[in-house]
C-alpha cells in the first residue's frame, strides 16, 4: 500500500498495485488534464514528484528536458511510485481554480467556533447558574443561543471535572461541547459530495483550512435505481422505505467518514460540522424528507434549504452533537451541487459574461455575470455516464476513454491499459466528432452505410462499418471473438444528450439577451468535464461554439463550494445569496422548448465549428 | 358523580358522596375564605350557587338573610350539592387575585399562533418550494424560524392532501403543525404546576382564556424522597436513576393530562404548549438535568432558564411537536413559582412597598416595589406541613385544621367531620398562638408543666397539660384510647419553622433599608397559605407584626402565573425580566444570619402582637 499525496489539493490515494501518478490522481480526485487520455501521446499530464517512482520512459524522454527530469517533473501517466510520493499538480488550470477557491480567496473563518475559556467557580455568595455562567463566559458568540437538553444535562459534570476550564465548541451559535484541555486548535469538518452516483467526503482542518484526507465510494443507492426518480418512486411507497434510503447513503458517508478519520487520525469527537452539496434529490433523500412531488408534475421540492439538521437525527457518525449543512437550490433541478460551483467559481462577482456548465445526467446550466444569472437544468439523460450506450461503461478500467484518428484509422485508449471492455463518456463524444469529421454521420445524425460513403473516405474506417441489428454501426474493437460497437442507435442517444444541453444554453442566452460570441468563459464542471476533449465537445455540439481556449474545467467544482461553506461563514452566506439570487428558467415551460430542442439535435456543420482535436505529437 | 364548577375560575371538582361546596372547593383548588376552618362559626365562606343543593341549615339562617339565600348565596361549608352545581366564588379577595390576574389585566395574545391560510398550488411555471412557500403564506409570524425535520417530512403529503389550505399552528415562531380545515379556534394549552408535593394541571383555551378543567394529583417522586435533596440524590446517582425520576414525574402529569383532556373534550393534538412552574430542583428533575451541584456547597442549579424544551424530548404526551416552556428562576432556592407568584401579583408594577411570602419547606420571600425587589429563600423545613410534628399530618380528612379558645378550653375542626387522626399546619400555628397567649409557652419557647401554670389560667386547659416522654405536653384529643398530643418538641420545630421565615424577612429588610411599618401589603401565597389565620401567624411570629387587614392571601399564585405566561407573549417576557431584574439574596452568607435566626428564634412577646384570632360569633 502506497500513499501518493497531491498538492495544492491535500487529496491523497491508497495504491495497491502499480498504478500511474494519472490513475492515483483519478482514484484521489484530483483532476489532471490528459487529453490522451493517458494514451502517452499528448505530454500534457506534467507534474512534480518527491519521492521514490519509476525511472522516466522513453515518451517521457521525448516530452520533457533533461533538466526537468532532474526537478522532478514526470508525465502522470508514465510515472509510477515506488513508495509513498508528493505530486504536485499546481501546473493544471483546474487544479488552481480549486485551490484558489478553498485556499486564497476565503479567509477562514468557520461557523465551528471553538475558545479555552475560564470560568470563576462559583461561590455562596454569587448568584451562581451553570448554563448561564457558562454562557456569560463564552461571550458574544453566542447569539440567543439556548443549550441543547443533551449538553445541558453533561454540563454540570463537565464543569466541574475540568475545574470550571475548558475549550467551548460552538457550530453556528449554538454550543455543543465543552472540552478538556485548551483544544481550540483541533477543529475538524467534512465537505461532502452526495453524487447520485459517487460519494465524496473530504476532512478539512478548520484552523488551518488544509485538506487532511479525502475518500470516495459509490453512492449505495444505486441498487435502488440508478436514477433519483426511480429512488424517490421507491421511497415514497413508505415511510420504512424512506429511512431505507436514508440510511444506505448515510451508512455510505459513515463508512467514508470513519476511512478519512483513520487518515487523519481526527477523533470522531473532533469532527463538528458537515457541509453537504448534492442535487436536491439526493439532499432530500439524505434528510429523509418526502421527495416524491419532486419526482411529479409539476416537480416541487419539499425545501429549497439551506437546511440546518443535527447529524444525530439523520444518523452521520460526527460528532454527538455536531451539525450538518445542506446547501440551498437555486431551483427544483438546480441544486445545491450547483450552488457549490457557483461558489467555488465566485460566479455572481464574475466581470464578465460567464457560462457554467455541469455536464450529468442532468445538465445544470448557469449564464450570468456582475451579481445577475440565471440557471436551468436539462434532462441529458444519462448517455454521457454510459448508460443508453449500447457498449457504454462508467470511466473505470477497461473503458475506452478517448479515440482518436491516426492515418485514416481509429486509435484509443483503455483506461488502466490492457482488453477494452466497452466505451465510456468522454470517448463517446470522439467517436461522433470522429464520424461527423470524416462525412460518415450527417448533420441531421444520419449514420451512412458503406456503400453511401463518398469516394474519398478511407478505407480503413469504410472496413469499420457494417450494417448490425440495429442499422448502420461501427466496430472499434474485436476482443476475444466480440465486437465492440457504436450504432446508429448510439448516435441518436447522443443527439438527444446533446440536444437538451445545447437547447438549455439557447434558452438562457435568449433569457438574458445576449449573443454566444458575447460570452467570455465557459466553466465545464463535474469529473465528467476533465476528460472530454473540448473541441470535439464543440464539434458534436455539446459545449458552444466558442474558441475552446475560453473552456476552462473547473473540476469537481460543487465539493470546492462545500469545502469553502465549511471554512468561511461569508461563503456560506455567499450561498444562500446565490441560491437566492439566481433566477432559475424552467426551461419545460419555454413556448419554443420543443422546437429549439428539435433544431438543437441536429450536429454542426464543419464550417460553423473549430478544427476537431487531435492527440498533440 | 357530581360536577362542581367554580367561576369565575373555571375550576371544576368531580365529587362522590356529599361532600360540601368547601370540601369540593378545596379539592379543586380553589381558595375560599373559611377562617373557623369549615365549623360553621364564621359565616365567612360566602357563595353564590346556581343548581340544587340541599336546604339552607340553621347555621345559615343565622348568617344570610332571607333575601340573599333567595338570590342563592350560601355557606360553603353548610350547603352540599345535589347535582351538577356552578359557585361564584369572586367575593373573595384571594379568588380576586387570581381572576384578575388572569382574565382581566393580561391580553390573550398566547405565544401559540394558529391561522387559516392558503396557498397558490404550485406551477410548472414558478419555482416552488413547500416550505419556502408555506413560511411565506404564514408571514411574520415566523422570525427566521426554521421547520423542524419531523414537520418537513409531512409538509408535502399534507399540503396535497388538504389542497393547500388549512390552519397552521407556530409556538413561539416555529411552526410545529398544518391542520385539516379552519381549526383557528381550538387552540388549547397547559399551565402545570410541578410541586415537590402536589401536581396541577390547568387546560386552557388559548383563544378565550378561560379555564377549561383542572386536575390535580400526587407527585409520585414521594417515593424517593419527600424533600428534594433527597430525590436529587437518588437522582445523581445514575443516569438511569436521573430518568426515572423525570419518568415519575412525567407519568404522572400525563395522567393528570389525559384526565382533564376527557374533562375538557380536547384531543391531545390541539394541546401546543405547556407552562410549568415549579422550584428549581422539580424543574431540573423535570429536564432530565443533572441537579447535583444544587444539593452540595455551594448549591448550583444547572440552568436559571426560561428553557425551551420539546414536549417529546421529555416524554410530554401534548402534540407530538408540541413545546414546553420552564419559568425561569431567581436564584438556587428561589425558582419559577416565586416568579409565577410575582408574575401573578403584578409584583414588579406594584406602587407601594410589598413582601411576598410563599410557605412551605422552603419559605420564599420577596420584598420590593416600583421596579426593584430582592428575594431569599429559607429552610423552613416541613414542620409547617406536618412532617416533623408528632401527631403531624398532611391537611386531608381526619386532621385538625382549625383550634380555638372556647369558654377557656381548645375547640377543633376536623377535616370531612369525624374522628381526628392527626394536625395539619394550619392547627398548629393556633395551638402555638393559643399557649402563647395563655402563657402556657414562653418567648423563649419553653413549654410549662401545670405546676408552674399562674393560678389565673384555665382549669381545662391545665387539665390537658401532662409530662410525655418528650417533656411537656397538651392532649388535644382523644381518640380510642390514644391521644393527640402537641409537645415540646413539636413547640421546638415550630420555632425552628417560623424563625427561618422572620429571618428572612429581617434580613430582606435590612437590605433594602427599609422598617416593617413602611411594609404595604404582605402577600402569603400557597395552598398553605389560604388556611392559615393572620393573627395567630403573627400572634407567633411566623407573619410580620402587621395590622392583619393587610395581609392578603393570593392562593395558588405561581399556578396562576404559569397561566398568564401560556396566555400572553407579554406576560412571559415580563416573567423573564422578574427572573433577571429581582435580586437574589443569599441569607446563608450573611454575617448576621445566625445571631439574626437565634434572636428570631424567640416568640414575640403579647404587647408587640395584635390580638389573638377568634371565631367570630
Amino acid at each position: 500500500m502506497i500513499v501518493v499525496r497531491f498538492e495544492p489539493s491535500g487529496l491523497r490515494c491508497h495504491c495497491e498495485g502499480r498504478v500511474s501518478l494519472l490513475e492515483a490522481a483519478q482514484k484521489a480526485g484530483v483532476a489532471i488534464s490528459a487529453v490522451c487520455g493517458g494514451a502517452g501521446t499528448c505530454g500534457k499530464c506534467r507534474v512534480q514528484v518527491r519521492g521514490e517512482v519509476t525511472p522516466p520512459t522513453p515518451v517521457e524522454r521525448r516530452f520533457l528536458s533533461a533538466a526537468e527530469l532532474a526537478k522532478g517533473i514526470r508525465l502522470a501517466c508514465q510515472a509510477r511510485p515506488l513508495s509513498d510520493v508528493v505530486v504536485t499538480t499546481d501546473t493544471f488550470v483546474a487544479g488552481q481554480i480549486l485551490t484558489r477557491g478553498v485556499s486564497r480567496s476565503v479567509e477562514i473563518d468557520p461557523a465551528v467556533r471553538k475558545r479555552w475559556i475560564e470560568l470563576n467557580p462559583p461561590s455562596l455568595e454569587d448568584n451562581p447558574f451553570d448554563w448561564e455562567d457558562f454562557r456569560r463566559a463564552v461571550g458574544g458568540e453566542l447569539g440567543g443561543g439556548a443549550a441543547s437538553l443533551s449538553f445541558l444535562r453533561e454540563l454540570p459534570v463537565r464543569l466541574r471535572r475540568q475545574d470550571f476550564r475548558g475549550t467551548y465548541v460552538a457550530v453556528e451559535g449554538v454550543v455543543i461541547d465543552f472540552e478538556k484541555g485548551d483544544t481550540a486548535g483541533e477543529v475538524y469538518g467534512l465537505a461532502i459530495d452526495l453524487g447520485t452516483t459517487t460519494l465524496v467526503v473530504k476532512l478539512l482542518n478548520l484552523a488551518s483550512g488544509s485538506v487532511e484526507a479525502v475518500a470516495s465510494g459509490v453512492n449505495p443507492q444505486r441498487v435502488y435505481g440508478e436514477d433519483v426518480v426511480s429512488r424517490i418512486q421507491y421511497a415514497s411507497a413508505s415511510s420504512r422505505n424512506r429511512r431505507e434510503l436514508q440510511r444506505a447513503a448515510v451508512g455510505a458517508l459513515n463508512e467514508l467518514i470513519r476511512s478519512v478519520q483513520r487518515e487523519a487520525g481526527v477523533a470522531r469527537e473532533r469532527l463538528y460540522e458537515a457541509v453537504v452539496v448534492g442535487n436536491t434529490a439526493m439532499l432530500h433523500l439524505l434528510a429523509g424528507v418526502d421527495a416524491r412531488y419532486l419526482a411529479q408534475y409539476p416537480y416541487v421540492p419539499a425545501f429549497r434549504g439551506p437546511l440546518r439538521l443535527s447529524a444525530r437525527e439523520i444518523g452521520l457518525r460526527i460528532h454527538p452533537r455536531g451539525r450538518v449543512f445542506l446547501l440551498p437550490a437555486i431551483g427544483r433541478f438546480v441544486g445545491g451541487d450547483t450552488v457549490g460551483v457557483l461558489l467555488a467559481t465566485d460566479f455572481l462577482q464574475r466581470e464578465r459574461l460567464t457560462l457554467a456548465i455541469d455536464i450529468g445526467t442532468n445538465g445544470e446550466i448557469v449564464l450570468g455575470a456582475r451579481g445577475e444569472a440565471v440557471a436551468c437544468s436539462t434532462a441529458a439523460g444519462p448517455a454521457f455516464e454510459g448508460a443508453t450506450i449500447k457498449h457504454g461503461m462508467r470511466a473505470e478500467a477497461g473503458a475506452i476513454d478517448a479515440v482518436w484518428l491516426n492515418n485514416g484509422d481509429l486509435s484509443y485508449h483503455v483506461i488502466g491499459g490492457g482488453e477494452p471492455r466497452g466505451i465510456c463518456g468522454s470517448a463517446n463524444i470522439d467517436v461522433v466528432a470522429i464520424l461527423l469529421s470524416e462525412g460518415i454521420v450527417e448533420t441531421s445524425g444520419r449514420m451512412l452505410p458503406p456503400q453511401e460513403l463518398p469516394p474519398s473516405s478511407s478505407g480503413d474506417l469504410r472496413r469499420r462499418l457494417r450494417m448490425g441489428p440495429e442499422g448502420v454501426e461501427i466496430v472499434l474493437a474485436e476482443v476475444g471473438g466480440k465486437s465492440i460497437t457504436f450504432t446508429q442507435r448510439d448516435v441518436r442517444e447522443i443527439q438527444l444528450a446533446k440536444g437538451a444541453i445545447a437547447t438549455g444554453i439557447r434558452l438562457l442566452l435568449d433569457e438574458a439577451g445576449v449573443k454566444l460570441q458575447e460570452v467570455d468563459e465557459v466553466l465545464v464542471a463535474g469529473g465528467f468535464g476533465n476528460y472530454i476533449r473540448p473541441e470535439n465537445a464543440i464539434r458534436i455540439g455539446l459545449l458552444p461554439a466558442v474558441d475552446p481556449d475560453r473552456i476552462r474545467f473547473v473540476g469537481n467544482a460543487a465539493l470546492t463550494g462545500a469545502e469553502m461553506a465549511l471554512l468561511s461563514r461569508k461563503a456560506r452566506q455567499e450561498a444562500v445569496r446565490i441560491a437566492e439570487k439566481v433566477r432559475y428558467l424552467e426551461i419545460a415551460a419555454s413556448p419554443h422548448f420543443q422546437e429549439l430542442f428539435a433544431e438543437n439535435m441536429l450536429f454542426p456543420a464543419a464550417d460553423e465549428v473549430p478544427a476537431m482535436w487531435r492527440p498533440p505529437r
